[in-house]
């Protein structure tokens, strides 16, 4: 069996869980993800790696090093989905990652730092409204709080949902693995965007991840009579509040050269109804980038329109920051290593900024990260649609192999914690 | 007691019905409704008026002409409120009605024409969704089939509400009268916006009632990851709308001095979520004027940059009539009768369309109909802040008894039918 075949059929055995007829569903810490864990472990015992499940769910198989006490060097993602998913997001990771493995293996290869293969529990947030829960418990970033808060659409608790599975919340701490104590981490994800697929190019080597700022606007006028409100004395918020949102999107257009990019994704009318001047507008806006002094002119422009609304149009406008997290600027050593991987397989690869989040941006928080995309067919995700080539998969290995090899295969070999 | 006392007093009385914390509620076929038609009837009756019940449950009360068989002059109005209501909308009307005819006791004036008062059942569109029920009967526009469709939250039709209250559906037909069976029918109103406010005037006579022309607009855009598409290569439905709303405000505005009015008061964005760029948005608009060459000039609007919309951004945007209702131009012999009897109680009248839909609208069906309104105070109304000074309603009382008594003097006395 070639690369392309494997890669084909060990995507096809993952993703021969959760399938429905409205897209694939293997939500965090249900029984689907608990069976396409058990698989993965299987497949890494196949591949004569060694397996453990941390106190969270994550699963880490270790290839051994030459050097025992080496650090390894990680390459993961996850294979949970949301509601009515695909089947290359996260999981297209996994599999790659495996798949490095098989290649060394067939090879006979023995780096001097062992590999782990990691694939991470609970990635994304759909059925608790938080997401890389795996990820953020192995950098110490899941308090036992927030799991007791974080409820799925039932009512059940994090922290309940993971002692069913199997893990209780008072260990979390011990999934926490210190700074350190890894050579290395590495994710291939889909790019979820379309930068690859309007530039030709084949890989994309993230630069960072954007968090995002969230806002929410609260835009009060005065609710009126539809048919007998003169149009010259509304104080329509909908008027309003539809000038705020070409204003954002106009100023995130100009911010451009940063790849800063802002949505307004939710918008409520408040008690609306056909025979009502809108009294009051609700939206939240969703500003990603990874140039701060960017995303601030953002707001900028937002609070500079509400004011005109506010003297202008009698408005009452006001912002509230939801959150509002650092970008994180991934590590350049490792940028370096996989520009010089993808020059070794002859790709040219594309930089860009993650505007998702992934597990890479907490395991950036504990050793040095690198991020790496394939392309995504018309940018679709969280989608039965979604799609990636397994030739860009393919395409994917051979870049990760390659950069694996130079951060685990080293002279000076660190010592692991 | 004088005429404001009187006014003030029976006011007091029906709303001594239906008052709760959050404002007044005698809905449609409600045990309030009921218990203040009867409070009404039983007013009438005390000022000497002859009261029946038709089939549907408005109430009629006559005071005799001089000549019996001519046909009468009828007054009227509603004594049903929204859900959080106020306590002018409809009953102010009703009260000015009874003062007429208590004015004409007191003087011991007996007209040629009869006089009608009539209390209108179900009047707001709260509790079925469709409004002018009692008038629609009496005018012969309200069908059994409409009836049985029409259902309140609780699923119960009106057809149901109306048998419960002693109305069987079987009967609506037996509620029209004849075209010719009045002399006339007015009406008094709060004005609900805010032109006597602004100009300063005490009494308004409607020109005509500016029945609303209803559309569904529903953006369709690509919904997409808020973080991972890049803003020039979006297809935001939520931006392509606002862009929209604000065209049909400035269409409008263009309009005033057709004085027709456009609003969007409903607007979704289709399974909104921060971290997507919305795919779809359905907004709905309400235009309204006496002027239909003027109300198609905003509607021509909408289109025109729907196309640049669909064109330029890629959207595709379809729009649906919900309703097209016609603009109804009230009698211009009426209008000079109330000119007229503004002139000799020495008001200035002002001449707007009423952008609100009326009993009235329906009776201008079946005989010539007059509409004057009074002022609101910040042209609130459905809603417990709805306030009209008692005096405002005595110079509308004022206005009433003069243009009654013109109606119903007269040498050429027509006969009813």
């Amino acid at each position: 069996m070639n690369s392309k075949e494997r890669i084909q059929e060990t995507l096809d055995t993952f993703n021969s869980i959760g399938e429905r007829p409205e897209g694939m569903q293997r939500l965090a810490y249900t029984m689907e993800e608990r069976q396409v864990h058990d698989m993965f472990a299987e497949l890494c015992a196949k591949a004569g790696m060694q397996v453990r499940v941390d106190e969270v769910g994550n699963v880490i198989a270790r290839k051994e090093g030459r050097i025992k006490e080496a650090s390894p060097v990680a390459i993961g993602s996850h294979l949970d989905t949301v509601y009515t998913g695909g089947k290359y997001d996260g999981t297209g990771g996994v599999v790659v990652g495996l798949e490095v493995v098989r290649r060394l293996n067939e090879k006979q290869v023995m780096t001097d730092h062992p590999i782990e293969l990691i694939a991470f529990v609970a990635e994304e947030s759909s059925r608790f409204g938080m997401s890389t829960i795996g990820s953020k418990a192995m950098a110490g970033l899941l308090s036992e709080d927030s799991t007791e808060k974080a409820k799925d659409k039932e009512g059940i608790s994090l922290k309940q949902a993971m002692e069913r599975a199997g893990f209780p919340g008072a260990d979390i701490a011990e999934a926490k693995r210190e700074e350190g104590a890894m050579q290395a981490f590495l994710e291939l994800h889909i790019e979820q965007g379309q930068e690859l697929e309007r530039t030709g190019k084949k890989v994309a080597i993230a630069t960072g991840v954007a968090a995002p700022t969230r806002l929410e606007v609260i835009v009060q006028g005065r609710s009126a009579h539809s048919g007998t409100t003169s149009m010259d004395i509304r104080k329509d918020a909908l008027s309003a509040a539809s000038r705020l949102v070409l204003k954002i999107e106009e100023a995130a257009k100009q911010e451009s050269s940063h790849k800063t990019v802002a949505t307004v994704g939710v918008l409520d009318v408040s008690s609306g109804a056909m025979n009502v001047v809108p009294g009051e507008v609700a939206f939240k806006v969703d500003i990603r980038g990874l140039d701060i002094a960017s995303k601030q002119r953002v707001i900028a422009a937002i609070e500079s329109e509400s004011s005109v609304l506010e003297s202008e149009k009698g408005m009452t406008i006001s912002m509230e920051v939801l959150s509002d997290e650092e970008p994180i600027l991934l590590d350049s050593e490792i940028q370096e290593v996989l520009k010089g991987a993808c020059a070794s397989v002859d790709i040219d690869p594309l930089y860009i900024p993650s505007g998702a989040g992934h597990d890479a941006m907490n395991m950036a928080k504990i050793c040095p990260t690198g991020l790496l995309f394939v392309p995504s067919r018309n940018g679709i995700s969280h989608n039965p649609e979604e799609f990636t080539p397994i030739e860009d998969f393919v395409t994917g290995a051979d870049v990760l192999e390659q950069a694996v090899m130079k951060l685990a295969v080293t002279k000076e070999v660190k010592v692991s914690k």
